[in-house]
């Protein structure tokens, strides 16, 4: 069985154990992956190192010891926006620093799978979860009485991770409104101020009504499918084209995806992106640069959101492991900062 | 640790519980999520419920009776391309229909990484892989004696589902054809016919030889960073437009993300698609019907090849779990047609 074993990874690790036996890297990993590739005299070099090293052995015997699998959840609302996408592979890479596994979920709004896929990972004694869906309340996720960070969506009870969202959309109005732009108009969906991204909508309002700028706020929900947000988007294009003819529309968009769909759309019907629409999108997701003419957004600096709520999680985790753990008095939330990007959908 | 425990997910589901104590499936997972949001009454019931259907407690002290975690190890290169990303959610959709639970890794290339990370989930004792990175050869894969099934990669040595490649390429190279192209160009990375992707670059050569057209390979490292390849794609268009001015020009990229880089970049300097090119790209990735022109591709069927990955992992998995378990005598690969999609950047 020797080749299923593996060293305890915080304690000793494969640069280790190179070092200690003057063996390469590749090497080591060879002995733990595929023993037979090396010599057996070089597997007992190795063999005592790991006996020197006090190297531990099978994890699913510490599992039952200790109860840290070293396992997070990731639950996640969709992998349609490219938000999604982004955020998972940054979270994803924090396995370099931290050595967590991590066990992915995508829930496409099935709440009761979600509840029933949290039950499984409950019953498997993860550690810890990042969410960022947005179905189960913050409430019932707290109840779960495991450390959680929550990324984007309603936090009240938990500890999270959001962007300021206002200084974001104050800035992206801002932004429509140095570009001369005649009206404003916001599409988001419909929430409650509970949402972190409700401020988006209030940073809309006040600036507008502040700098005494027509505006319009467009609740709709376009939805998770990609022919479904183009059909509506479509129809909302000939309604302000047909409503604001002659006048500079400012457009802010509440993520990347919808805004590059926008973009598309304009360039469809008008052969390129009309003198009279500016776009502003929201993220700073890859679509946002590879659109095929560069998205103005927000930058919601995915790879530090990441980052934070990894090292919020790694902080109570760690707690749980202490002989008397502190718990937290209140939930910890964490704002970053976006910054705006300025491309070639505004001046 | 009421709270923590879960029914045996093959035997008995919420819904057998449901319908056993006339509860709807939210109160049941209330009861092993947030039992305190239930009266002690109604606990008692499903309590009662429980061991009238058998249920099985605690999973980590079962991991350890019978070796069986539900957990499935996915390796993935990049979530670059929109390829990758689209495969990822229709494997995490398989939750539903199997109950396994995937830990997810990108491994961007980085070979140490990507050992040291299959040997911890080795050590965890996962059920089995499902790889699309291709890094690690097939024949150290199979010395890990875990069941593996690989997706569009080198697979000499385990199991595998893959594309046509030949019969894909063979139709996006007709398409362009019978569009009329002078010249047909293919651009792809440099490979070994171990590949199975290498079936695309020999079905190009076939073809054209065939048919006596005029055609240029030009194999190239694009990567999985953006700019670079935009930057790249640019380059090789100018030359393209210098080496065959005033003949059309059939290009078959190696993916849609690609493809799509491509037509952005023409649009850019051209105003539009011009007429002497066409596209097509290859996977069916979402992008390429997202592009501002929707690009004809070869569709890869990508949700029926996730399913088959796991249908032929499951099966492996399964008969681990026979008291007398035969192992395959050599490796199972299947191969899934390819579907050719005409949309706008071909005739």
């Amino acid at each position: 069985m020797k080749g299923l074993n593996i060293m305890e990874k915080k304690n000793v690790t494969f640069k280790d154990i190179a070092e200690y036996t003057g063996f390469s890297k590749t090497t080591i990993s060879r002995y733990f992956n595929n023993p037979d590739s090396i010599t057996l005299e070089n597997q007992e070099k190795i063999a005592d190192a790991l006996e020197a090293l006090d190297y531990k052995e099978n994890k699913v015997a510490r599992i039952l010891a200790n109860g840290q699998t070293e396992y997070v959840g990731v639950i996640i609302p969709n992998l349609y926006f490219h938000y999604h996408a982004a955020m998972l592979n940054c979270i994803l890479s924090t396995y370099e620093q931290y050595g967590y596994k991590f066990l992915v979920f995508v829930g496409n709004e099935h709440k009761e799978t979600e509840r029933e896929y949290i039950s499984e990972l409950l019953a498997y004694k993860i550690e810890g979860m990042i969410i960022l869906s947005y179905t189960i309340p913050s409430e019932e996720l707290a109840s779960y009485n495991v450390p959680i960070v929550t990324i984007e969506r309603e936090d009240k009870f938990v500890c999270s991770v959001n962007t300021d969202n206002y200084a974001g959309a104050k800035q992206a109005t801002e932004l429509l409104i140095d570009n001369g732009c005649d009206v404003l108009i916001h599409l988001n969906s419909d929430m409650t101020d509970e949402v972190p991204a409700y401020g988006r909508v209030k940073a809309f309002k006040d600036i507008c009504a502040e700098r005494g700028i027509k505006n319009e706020l467009i609740i709709v929900d376009l939805g998770a499918e990609h022919n479904t947000a183009k059909e509506k988007i479509t129809r909302i294009i000939d309604e302000l084209d047909a409503k604001y003819p002659n006048q500079k529309k400012g457009i802010f968009m509440p993520n990347d995806t919808y805004a590059n769909i926008m973009l598309n759309v304009l360039i469809r019907k008008h052969g390129t992106l009309p003198d009279d629409y500016r776009i502003v999108g929201f993220d700073n997701s890859p679509i946002s640069a590879e659109a095929v003419i560069p998205i103005s957004t927000v930058d919601q600096q995915i790879d530090t959101m990441a980052r934070e709520a990894m090292e919020l999680l790694v902080t109570q985790m760690n707690e749980r492991k202490k002989r008397r753990p502190e718990p937290l008095e209140v939930p910890l939330h964490r704002i970053v900062t976006p910054v705006l990007v300025r491309r070639e959908t505004t001046d």
